[in-house]
């Protein structure tokens, strides 16, 4: 909320502290830009749904309305439909977690899951630890609860377990509580890493005897590329992992169906929530999606969209070393992203327009950060674009990367290299995945 | 949350201080005994979504999958469908309100516009000003957010003006904020009355002269059974007024889809709000409502509605009357409810378990009061079971408070009668309504 608002806004004096931390994204606006069809944009993370077939979804439908249809039609309970959460635990037992139907809570996507154990478990000045660089709407989540946001380094193989003890004793000398880690261990969003089997059970570890929750975010992890990831961090470690999960990456964003995995006492203040947040999410969605599971090849739809994003990762990797080989770049073993480091004096975020002007989109790494940090990082989406249109986006970012570049070093022979800060992260090129 | 929870619980202590106003609601427990086939339901507010003719639905969700099947499937935009938007401003106008369909932000449900309202405007210890009594999840999400809910009385004409200027000065003079009155004025969720036209005009200039933002709720405004109640709020006031709406009870509620219509600067925020708590709602549902606005005879369809819940209405009424001549209860002309009061030294609440046992559910009225008042109070809802469940339901009801007043008689012989505290509420039985 800018001072501006003071002026036009007759309600400037009535809104919650809270609203302080409530900003628009810089995702946001790309969103519109990205969207001109001769922008190819590298930038939002959306699922490639047309690999779904029409009929799936509509035979489920049709399904849904002959055999129940004034129930689908109905308020729900605050939980979920138990039908649909014991296809929940099919899907999860996919990732290594036994889980009861009794401990799952049914969310409006993923998303709300987050929305709620924040709403839980944040008071304000409260830290939550989290990646660097870190799933934006979380950071976003996070400050709109007051949440101060503290960053643990992370490197090719995800979160590094001393990093997270440094962060844990530097967040408790200063006085401050904290409330829980997030994470996203599995093919990270923006990052593209995943987390060591080894460093999972170490990061448990610290957590355990350290006394902090930990939020293992999941929404990429049975779209792997080169045989599956470690299993999830909740299937070694029950009371002190709240798991979320979502249809939007192996089914589809537009039902917003997730759903969250937490320990029982917790379990029952989030239907508590969900029930003063929605009432109870759509039973019309959860019905479609029971359906479809009951009836359809969902597994067999999991490997065509693996298929689908795999061919788009080599596209994307394959471009980099083509167009842009100086530069490192992560290799994503599944999931949607790649993250970029460009040389040191570079900006992502300045750059941004010249991108745009250049037809092609990406997002800007201190999107990734609540502390501005990944100024010369940015991330690279290759769930949407055809392979295609990935390399020639990557052919027109080498362009304006060469541009900006030739231009630096130009202005460099008349006078000083701005300033740039170095990055946070420690995120470089990784010598032994993908 | 209890202290019990401290043993229980490893997480206790960790919860935001905001939780200890997360409790589950009295209808809660209800809804697991009313679900029961025997039971006559007068608890719960479902819609009877069975009088919507099932192929209305299969053909909008077939030409949903036919025409617009990958937008349908992806994520949206955090502020709604814009042909959705178009449409609601014709739901609105139905209700005296013109608008910009820039100025309505789509929501999981108006519920969901309730809870991002009450994060974006209330730090804890503000005063919410709302209706004795008055819906009780709203209660819920007030308290979730650490509101102070300070009721203000009611008659059969809705909101009492003086009573609102009374509960301004004594909040102010106790040195609190309030952040914005809360008011379901048409067919209201409990007590079934309606705000009169005058009363809306004088209760909007006290709002505006003591700088109060109105939150206007208004679900049951298209079910009128007598003729169309006054225009909303909305219709005479833009920037004072947040009007809330709802397609769960003229379609359907399992789509989970409401809206807010806000003043420009609130709806930037509410936009983002919404944004960080779902990313955005469900496209899915979005698509199947504006394909069905489009293409079904949809005010015939709340036509239909309006006739089975007339005689509904009737059938409760006529049956109050035969069996229990001697209460008092309101005369809804419109929406779901009725509010009976009872005799005096009745416990609405304490008497429940005795009308489980004689197979008929109703909601006491303390469930609607954040300060304890109601207890002689409970609400009867005429939406769900047919006539003929109904006259029986009301039949029970009177078996069982004949039965109380029988034993309190007896009991009062060989001792004292037991104190009952004198109800906040004025609601009276109105001597010219219905």
């Amino acid at each position: 909320m800018t001072n501006q608002g003071n002026n036009l806004d007759k309600w400037y004096s009535h809104y919650a502290d809270r609203t302080a931390g409530l900003a628009a994204s810089e995702v946001r606006a790309l969103f519109a830009v990205a969207s001109r069809p001769e922008v190819v944009s590298l930038a939002g993370g959306m699922p490639f749904v047309s690999a779904l077939p029409k009929e799936l979804v509509t035979g489920a439908m049709e399904r849904v309305m002959r055999d129940s249809g004034p129930a689908a039609l109905q308020y729900g309970s605050g939980q979920g439909l138990p039908a649909l959460r014991e296809h929940i635990l099919e899907v999860m037992a996919l990732e290594g977690i036994r889980a009861s139907v009794d401990d799952i809570v049914v969310t409006t996507g993923s998303q709300h899951a987050l929305e709620l154990v924040t709403k839980l478990f944040i008071n304000p000045g409260d830290v939550v630890l989290a990646e660097a660089p870190s799933y934006l709407t979380a950071i976003t989540v996070f400050k709109s609860f007051q949440a101060e946001v503290s960053h643990v380094a992370m490197d090719e193989f995800g979160l590094i377990p001393q990093a997270l003890r440094e962060a844990i004793t530097r967040v408790k000398a200063a006085g401050k509580t904290i409330k829980f880690l997030y994470t996203v261990p599995t093919f990270s969003n923006p990052a593209g890493v995943t987390l060591t089997w080894e460093r999972r059970l170490e990061i448990l570890e610290i957590a355990r005897s350290n006394g902090i929750l930990v939020l293992e975010d999941n929404p990429y992890g049975l779209l792997y590329f080169d045989g599956p990831p470690p299993h999830a961090m909740r299937s070694v470690e029950e009371d002190g992992v709240i798991y979320l999960g979502t249809f939007s990456k192996t089914l589809a964003p537009g039902f917003r169906v997730g759903w969250a995995l937490a320990p029982h006492a917790i379990r029952e203040k989030l239907i508590l929530a969900n029930e003063a947040a929605v009432l109870s999410p759509s039973s019309f969605t959860q019905y479609v999606i029971h359906e479809y599971l009951a009836g359809a090849d969902w597994k067999g739809q999991i490997e065509t969209f693996r298929g689908v994003y795999r061919e788009r990762r080599d596209a994307m990797l394959a471009a980099l070393e083509d167009y842009l080989p100086d530069l490192s770049w992560t290799h994503p073993a599944g999931g949607f992203y790649v993250w970029v480091t460009l040389p040191e004096n570079l900006d992502s975020k300045s750059m941004l327009p010249r991108a745009v002007k250049e037809l092609v989109a990406y997002t800007p790494g201190t999107a990734f950060y609540a502390d501005g940090g990944g100024r010369n990082k940015l991330r690279l989406a290759f769930c949407y674009p055809t392979p295609e249109f990935i390399r020639e986006g990557i052919r027109r970012l080498s362009t304006v990367i060469n541009g900006e570049l030739e231009l630096l070093t130009t202005f460099s022979q008349t006078g000083p290299l701005k300033t740039v800060k170095p990055s946070a992260s420690m995120i470089n090129p990784p010598a032994n995945l993908g």
